[in-house]
């Protein structure tokens, strides 16, 4: 499957979202969360779909940048701040250094995991925030060290 | 529309993972995420299901234990820990003692709004906690204070 293709549909319950993946290359990923099938009662986006929105760059990232034969990645967890109703669709961008990045599979290699992280942004289309997430990942070894 | 219904279908989002209500009255609510139609790529529920659990019993407390005609909730944040994979249908139960929720609606009656927030549990069917999350609501008052 393309990788586009693996974040949009891979994940049935992401697939019903109609999330896009806009972006995709090493380090970068730019995706966007349509509104319209995301609707909550009052007419803005569902705090489940936002929350969808900043948690998939962590696959598109990790399938980009990551070398996917060697290592795997978990979120540990995510703490994600509600900022304005979301009236349109809605974007986020995840940038990952290739320093950064190497350095975190250097220790994942040497000693089985690397906990890593990111703050992220989410805009509606005039670009304002609607809402803020740190993410905490873990980068695993397939294969334990030693 | 019945307010379980409200619940469980009224967000179109929440209603395409086939959440349950399993219980639902004044102070306590009891709800339940389906694995099958939740799996992630790897044959356990993916981060997104959890969250929408982990949030919804917000929406459900709000309708059984808050003056619906005078007030409305805001959801201000999340801070969600995942702890293990879930691999079996999952179930949140959410506690407001009366008190605490008359204190609550007496505050956003005096001056508009009031924060709130609880810890909540996710377990699998064998009982293991497979996330925790501290969620942070706002109660509004409908009419501005004075």
């Amino acid at each position: 499957m393309d990788p586009k293709m693996m974040i949009e549909q891979g994940i049935p319950f992401a697939g019903r979202t109609e999330v896009k993946v806009l972006v995709m290359e090493p380090g970068y990923v730019k995706m966007m969360m349509p509104l319209q099938p995301n609707l909550n009662h009052v007419g803005t986006m569902y705090a489940g779909a936002l929350f969808t929105l900043a948690e998939l760059p962590g696959g598109a990232i990790f399938l980009t940048t990551f070398d996917a034969s060697r290592f795997y990645p978990l979120v540990k967890g995510m703490d994600i701040k509600f900022l304005k109703p979301a009236a349109t669709d809605v974007t986020v961008e995840i940038r990952l250094a290739p320093d950064v990045a190497a350095k975190i599979q250097e220790t994942a290699n040497e000693i089985g995991k690397a906990d890593y992280e990111w703050e992220c942004e989410l805009k509606d289309t005039n670009g304002q925030i609607v809402c803020v997430s740190s993410n905490r990942y873990q980068l695993r070894s397939i294969k334990p060290p030693g």
